[in-house]
Order: structure tokens, then sequence, then C-alpha cells
């Protein structure tokens, strides 16, 4: 009889629930997005329904109908009731016995979880120590996917080292991007961030600090920059959905200018916040 | 209130049943074994629960015993009764509000199954294509870990392509392994593979043939490999677990001596049957 055994309990598979059967855990077979709210309002929900259409076609996920995720994130938001809310949702390509390849018509799943998200007004204020780590993630970081082991472990260890974010270093001795973050510098008038490709994920809080940069007196410059240069800019930002813009004030111990959120990146996170709603 | 929506219906946080926050399934966070039995035997579970033990390791895992996993194991072998089985078991770091870093005293999750082999006596008599595909996994490929998105993609493309099985191919050109399996060549008197490293697994079907090698009249030399030289080989193998060693016959369609399963090969698969007791 085929059977499986959670922790140390047997159960015939046939009665198996089959979330434990789920590719989402045997592959990371699955794309996700990270959503908030400010003041009881999603920001960006299309932006990033945009995203994760992409990432499931990229995995050739059977696509799910982008309209009825949108109904189901909205409804389990307002469900909630929580103004500053962070909407976590995925999409795996289903259960089925393990097995590399998939089945065909495997069914999708859809997971949600909408939870409050801590003040964050605190690191705002003061900024973020941060710790390079190499870079071990695979080619496609383009793509949204459950495939985050690279990243938890690079930043459990700037954890560790009392650092709030890991940045990544490709091979090229090049950061890409935070382990859950994207990295810009303010250098003279310029806001220098690596241009977007299959190594970095294409962050929406980028992408709006982006256009942002105008109104900050600052010009947009694509290009990649090291940790040593990431030291020496005027000051370094970090573009994450949960907590928009979060200065940066040191890297591996070295502090970023005075050592202390700079005006450029108070301008941004004001800019945000308006935008936003905040 | 904190709340989940499983497909499309709304549950409260608080009432959610665990395995739906599962680390594994958020990140890929954890390790994994297949082990396979021979004629009710299961073969090497001592090997695989050393390199299990050392995967849970590599990524901080809370250690689990053992000679309980052993225990539980067997057990659950036992209990299934199948002759030719494959026993999958995974632990992930447990479950937890979503998070990149993890809780101190967090428990692991122990899963496995057992199912049925099904017989491989066909793809052995007549050997099986293989399609190349660029390697994109992660730089740390010597853990067993549940990120695996880039090898299902790979296989799944092979398969497309009417092949049994991606050789991965790294940015040198040069082949790293199988999507799910050790590759071999046979050059002459030599049996050529790749040296261990991060960028592939220790396998342990691999380590298995090496050892068995001699017995063939065959000189290991570990060394990395093109496609193109792959195709130029006397013979070309697989090594994996669920079906030890698997003569491969074509390449992108080009076929590998006369496009037969080889002496050597044919020896070597004899040998393994011997040591395995099949």
């Amino acid at each position: 009889m085929e059977l499986a055994m959670v922790r140390d309990s047997i159960v015939p598979l046939t009665q198996l629930d089959p979330v434990y059967l789920d590719r989402g855990t045997f592959f990371g077979d699955g794309v996700y997005e990270v959503v908030r709210s400010y003041r009881g309002r999603l920001f960006a929900l299309t932006e990033h329904l945009e995203r994760f259409e992409r990432s499931q076609r990229e995995i050739a996920l059977r696509l799910t109908d982008t309209a009825e995720l949108r109904r189901r994130i909205e409804r389990a938001f307002a469900e909630a009731g929580l103004p500053e809310a962070a909407v976590y949702f995925h999409l795996t390509r289903g259960s089925a016995k393990r097995e590399h390849t998939w089945p065909e018509g495997l069914e999708p799943s859809f997971f949600l979880t909408v939870t409050a998200l801590p003040d964050t007004a605190g690191i705002k204020e003061k900024g973020v120590a941060v710790a390079t780590h190499p870079d071990w993630r695979w080619k496609r970081c383009d793509i949204k996917s459950l495939n985050l082991l690279p990243n938890i472990l690079a930043k459990q260890a700037a954890n560790a080292r009392g650092c709030f974010e890991a940045l990544l270093v490709d091979e090229q001795g090049r950061i890409t991007e935070g382990a859950s973050s994207a990295v810009l510098a303010v250098v003279g008038d310029a806001l220098v961030t690596r241009p977007l490709g299959p190594e970095i994920l294409p962050s929406i809080t980028r992408h709006f600090v982006l256009r942002l940069a105008e109104r900050a007196g600052l010009t947009v410059v694509e290009k990649p920059f090291t940790p040593a240069e990431a030291v020496a800019a005027d000051e370094l930002l970090l573009a994450v959905t949960t907590k928009d813009v979060v200065p940066v004030v040191s890297v591996d111990g070295r502090p970023i200018a005075d050592g202390r959120p700079g005006p450029r990146t108070r301008r941004l996170a004001a800019e945000f916040a308006e935008l936003a709603g905040a």
C-alpha cells in the first residue's frame, strides 16, 4: 500500500490531504506577490497582478484569471479590515504525486494571507545597517518564485551580524539587489540602480521610486555598482513593498556619509508616502 | 483580523492548519532524500541519511536525530509492504508566519511517502534520449534542497522534446549534471564524470557506480565534459537512485556511437544490480 507519513503518523496515500502533495513544497513550483495597503487602500495592486501574471507565464503555470484573483484579494483584504496590511498570495502548480514533470490539467493552488504590518517609523527614521553576502541565487531572479532558500540564508546571515538586510553580490563583485529588496544609491544628483535583467526582480517599489526621482532633484542612472561604491555614495536606500523607502546607514559596518539617513532619501520617502496615500 | 484564504475560502489565521504556513512552501526552506528498495530491502539508507544530515547542517536546520529518522523510514517502508519502492522524505524548517528570517526554536516538519516504483526494464534495455538545457540553478547544488524550480523547468522542456532527461550545461559550456541524475561518459577505458563541487549533488548512485568501475574494466577520471564530448563518447549514462544505471543513446537528437546501450554501461548496470540485490 502506498502511504505517507506526516511527522510520525502513517496515512494511506489515497487518504492524504492533497496539501501535503503540493508541488509548491516539493519543488518550490509556484510564484507569489506581496501587496500592501496604506490607510485602508491597497497600493499598486494592478502592477503586482501584472507582474504575477508574467511570473505565471515564465514558469508555464496554467494562467489563473487575473480579474478573479483581484476579486479574491479585494474580498480577503476587506474581510480582514486592517488598514495597514500586507497581502501575501501565491499560486503553485497544484498537488500531485511527486514527479519532476507535471501532468496535464493540474489545478493550480491559490493561497493568501492578510496580516498586520509592523510599524516601520523607527527604521525609516534611523535607517538600517546591511551586510553583503554572495548572490547564490538562480539565473532567473526576474521571476518571483517560491525558490527563496538563498535569499533567506543570506538574510539570516545578515541578521546574525546585527543587520536588517543582506546585499547580494554577484561574481563580478557588483550588488544585484537585497535578499528581499531593491538597492539604490544617491551619488551627487544621480539616483543609481542596477538595470533590470534576469538577475534581479522587476521591483515595483523601485519602479515608483525611479518615477519620483525628478521630484527629489535626481536623475536616474541605471548601472550596477559595487559594495565599495555603495559605501562611497552620498546616500543608500532600499525599496521594498512592505516598507517602501528604507534608508541604509552602513554596509558591513562602514557608515554611508555621516551614518544617518540623507536628505534625498527622506525626500523620496516623503514623495512615496504622498503617492501611496500613507 | 488576520486571515488566510485557501483557494477561495477565508479562514482566520489563528484557525489555519499550520501545514499552510510551512516554510517549505513559502521559501523551499527544507531538504530531502529519495531512497529505493530492491526486492524488499532499502539500498544505501545509511549513505542517504548521512547526506541528509549534511544537507540539514548546510542550511542550518535544527538537526533531527538520524536514528529516529531511520526508525520512521523503516517503519513506513515495512508498513507499505512494497518490495520495489521509492521512499521520499523531507524536513522543512517548520511552520510560522511568513518572514524571511526564522524564529528560534521552530520545530522542523517531517514528511515521507512510500510509493511503488515503475518498472524500468524498458528504458534500461533501450536507453534514453536526453536534451541539453542551460543550468539555471543556484550556486549550492551540493545541498539537496526543495528549491527545484530550475530542475523541473529543464526536465519539462526536455520532455517536451521527447527526451527523458535534461543535461544541464554551465556558463563554460560544460555539463554539470542531469536535472535529477548524475551524468557519466565512457571514453575508451575511462569512466569520465564531473568532480564533486558546489555545482552538483554528491550523488550516491554515482558514488557506487564509480566504485564498480574497475569491475567493468574502467578507470575513473573526474573532469567536466561538454555536450559535444558527450556525443563523441563511446557510451553515456545517467546515475539516479530510482533507476540506478540508465544508458543514454542520444543527446539533442545526435546518437551516441551506434545509438544503442553500450557494453560497459550494461556491465555497470549488471554490477550495480548485484550490489543492490536487484
